[in-house]
């Protein structure tokens, strides 16, 4: 044997000795392209094969894996459950299901992705959604006018000029936000008369009481019933009862509208109260009966919908895609494990974060598993 | 000559001739360690050594540029200005200055970064601060108990188990949150009362009137006022008049008590209005004589800044430190050219983005700009 | 209109009209699910769903294009040209077409994707190679022991202590490395011999002559050859004459098996010559007819490829896929366009990068290119 | 207490008691500016600030105690070893001290930090180097001429027009290669009349004999020794008998030069041997006393000295400090612990990742470490 050339250090070092793999572990292999179905692949098989490929293969796979779970779990029918207990989600057949919980940046719905989050929503596949303003304010002026494809070079001086804005490589005119200004305006209005009419009436009470007393949640319903369009996010949760919670709502366009009309309106002014809608979807999940995260991009939408569940101490399946990294410290980069030290993710839960930008695979998943069939 | 043997083709491209470098075309270079300075060098030895260093080096430097200029900025004085036009920020002599805006993320709060923070709006180095809501609490409550150090690989399960919720590196035992929520208990009591009482002695035009309705900023004020620590980030910007917005401040442990508290308090319930907030942070933009931006992380605490220097058509300085990327089109990673193209950032202004974690680089900074000297 | 009652300035920087949109610009938009194929659907159908999504889809979709347009290209017939032009690739029927360079790094041969890599070569859709160490051996070591599914978190000491090497999520034991020695050993002893025999023939001329004076592709031509064997990348480069560049193949476990031969053999002793190599695949490009790069991660492999294609004036197809970022200067993280200033890609060429881990969008990209039908 | 008005299950959950601390634990704490060192501070002052900051803050001041650490290491004196024991660095007094091996990526010398480096290899702080191609080459070049600052976003095409090559925020106008060309032509003929000379002198075995049979490491020695210029890294290396390991040293401008030299000198050849620089830094770690690693950037440097430091069952200090992430599974992203696991960094060794830009922590650390005092 050569060992007896070799330095012993050095061989004993690259050549030691390892023990059995344990029963059970599972190869790493890949696509059989040998198959017919490995060509021009449908996304279940794709999936499928990405299952033991490693890397994030293998945590796209299993996301894929989550969502299926977290789907097809049901509990008991709603006639066996007293009253009180009947306040999560059940299936059209009365049982018990999974309370999913979605969030999503604003560049999601700036992208094409927003038909996808739609078909969700669309077809109540999701429970409840946070977002960030751009993703609210976006879904309405698409109705409006459309966002362009762009690039991620182009000069922002060149774009300002000519009133283009950049949202990495897509680009909106900002006549979209002149629209949505008028057609805002109006509503605004509205929406502050209504508020005014609810204050004279309630009187004292008015801040301790509900509707119309403006809250996020209750906004962007609005929002929905008014613009009224069958390709809107906004739209179908309206129609679907899909409460939308954004409680930094005025940071963004809808916030500059809402700036204008403190001045049209003075001193009359709309407000929105954020206290109700923490009650709101931390009690959803205190009534889920499970409840699943499904996370796409970070921050807020992230944050908000962990901490809430962490008054259920921990959702039991939650899949994270984003592009954070954990070494900052980051929320929005976090670990699912982070999570689980704080009780926001169940130690038993299945979870899994994918380490990618949202549109790169949402597409395929969602192919495979919402859309599958 | 060599050419003659070697191939055409791969020796014109190869020994392409390059056209004349532009006058004033700035060498690469390093520190140079033969000058005594360059032995244990002092905090702005290092950064002008690292000015013409290349890759991020040389963002790092000018960051500190940047920050030394919208620091140094004076214009016209106080005198020479008609009444209305006194809107924006003096410095002690009178004269005009920039008003700077500076945005940190959570996490930075709970580091050690903490102080740094501190000590900036202890001496009003910054005149607004955007932050979320991790970014307010754990400064309360830091001053109730310490974070320790820990490990990015410790376990969630077993950390659960022992109540360690993790931050990254970092740990805080839940019992902080308890204390904390033992402190804010009477405090949200008091709110709401003096809520009720303002509530009942305006009546109907409670909604469009100001103090005490409760907005996050008013909040957080408060909050600062209360824990009265010279350890507190929030103590100073009360004691200094800087405001603090968050536009979701139910979005962490603050939300927990106030979802509480509804309870408790049930029928009544604490507001917080994010509508008045909107307009505050926006005047400040449009009042200020010049603004900077100082971004210490991604998500909303940028956004909403930059958004706000959209009211004055653009900031006049913009740092940004983050790990995003723009890849994926997230605002969180866009560079400051994206914001020139909303009109968020002049297209003249002096901007820079240095890619890194805060806490590596904002010690090194800081103490070559807002603590030199 | 409400322009009149809110401040002009930020009146005027938030509802600045836009200039009217470019003709033919396109709008954003995704996968339209009433379309019976959004169900479950094909690679081919995602990819042209994700074409106007933006965000880093829209660089997926752009990746297939430039993939199916390389491999389509054809030129003259071989009949049309002199001899002394009849050095690049030709179809079957005998047009010119696209000479296609592959690089990928060590991890994606240890990942499952390495069965997808084989089918390319298996099939003579690329042709030629660039790889480091690991992406070498690995793919002789999967032959003789599998590499199994693992964990990032998994701690090290203990793997050690078991003999388990981690890459990322997938585990080696270290047996594999023994199987890999004893495989080896005799190899080299061969190849030394033939080394020996070929020097004491060409004596003093022997380092300027060629065969079997040993170069990285050689050495790998050879170990295709010796490990026969259809699931291995290296054996149908061998087959299928695609040579596979790797100019520091000693480091990994083959330079450890080199390393301990030099003991064995002493005082004679492989030699492995890069400057061959270098002319091989500078030849490579220069004589293309149009060449491709295909580059799956950064490093040596990706700026291997690029210096070679700057012999020729520049790359005419470029596909980048990896998680490198460019704030650090680094070659892994530059984008083609850094590759354009340096007449690596021509200015004219198609050329993409996509951000992302390999394993997330290859499966996809080859179903819906390579593989498909 | 309030605990009676909250549901119990978000009560218990969020309210989890904590178990006490452990003794010992540390508090994450900042910078005291109230201190006067803390006002324009030295590298020294912030660092040790850093130390217990959290986030990455704490990583940067654990490298530098880790290379602090592995400086100061003292074993035996030179008197007490045996003369076979003799083969690792002394101290200027003869007792043992760590062999430090450190690995460094192209775009780090075409940054100003060659400045850095090679300050370190002139006062001997490190015993041995390993780089890529550009990390080579780029030192001899800037002897030569200097590369400019430039901007990441400088359009590609319009670039070349100029021959004007960037690398990230950097430019090198192509004249600096045509000089390069220049001063290394008459250095090939004579590289390869040695070579000849040599072979024609030892005949059959000048395969199995040393120089000047050519290797990277002599290659560059030389290269160093022909510069004769104290700028230089290679300059001092040469002059303190640092060897420079790089295996694909052919992987950039030396390759194109090398590669014409053929056509120049055909059918004489310079060959380029790669097995003796393994055996090379193979031995060098076997036979240090203690060994560290001090990794600045990724890919091929990283894995180069990791690898060579399994030779001895691992490093006993290492500091990584890169951009890369692990969830590619990457060795250039892999944490120390993966190296762990393989045996290339031992158990107890101490260690730490900077996850950082090069540029933007060396001048720190150096400053607070090497060049302290």
């Amino acid at each position: 044997m050569s060992q007896d050339f070799i330095p012993n250090l050095a061989n004993e070092a690259v050549l030691k000795a390892s023990d059995p793999v344990p029963e059970g572990a599972e190869f790493v292999h890949g696509i059989d392209y040998s198959k017919p179905s490995s060509r021009n692949a449908t996304a279940k098989d794709i999936v499928e094969g990405m299952k033991n490929m490693g890397c994030q293969a293998s945590s796209l796979s299993k996301a894929c894996e989550i969502i299926e779970d977290m789907r097809a779990w049901r509990g008991k029918h709603i006639d066996e459950l007293e009253e009180h207990e009947r306040k999560g989600q059940f299936d059209e057949n009365g049982y018990q299901k999974t309370t999913i919980f979605m969030g999503y940046t604003s560049n999601l719905i700036s992208s094409g992705l927003r038909d996808t989050l739609r078909f969700l929503v669309q077809h109540k596949m999701v429970d409840a959604i946070v977002s960030t303003a751009g993703g609210i304010e976006e879904d309405i002026i698409k109705c409006l006018a459309p966002t362009y494809m762009g690039s991620f070079s182009a000069p922002g001086k060149q774009l300002r000029d000519k009133g283009m804005n950049r949202i990495g490589n897509m680009v909106v005119p900002n006549d979209n936000y002149c629209k949505f200004e008028e057609w805002m305006v109006p509503l605004l209005d509205v929406m502050l008369e209504e508020q005014t009419a609810f204050a004279e009436k309630e009187q004292a009470s008015a801040l301790d009481a509900g509707l119309p007393f403006w809250t996020p949640s209750k906004f962007i319903d609005r929002l929905g019933k008014e613009i009224n369009d069958e390709s809107s996010v906004l739209y179908w949760c309206h129609k679907n009862q899909i409460p939308i919670f954004c409680p930094a709502l005025t940071d963004g366009s809808i916030g500059d509208m809402l700036f204008f009309h403190t001045f049209r309106a003075s001193p009359k002014q709309i407000r929105l109260d954020i206290v109700e809608d923490i009650r709101k979807i931390n009690s959803m999940s205190m009534n889920a009966y499970k409840a699943g995260m499904l996370i796409l991009g970070g921050g807020l939408i992230k944050h908000h919908i962990a901490n809430a569940c962490l008054m259920r101490n921990g959702a039991d399946y939650a899949v994270y895609i984003n592009t954070g990294q954990e070494f900052d410290c980051s929320d929005a980069g976090a670990r699912p494990d982070e999570a689980v030290s704080w009780g926001k993710i169940k130690a038993e839960a299945k979870s899994v974060k994918v380490y990618s930008d949202v549109t790169l695979v949402f597409p395929l998943i969602v192919a495979a598993t919402f859309a599958a069939k």
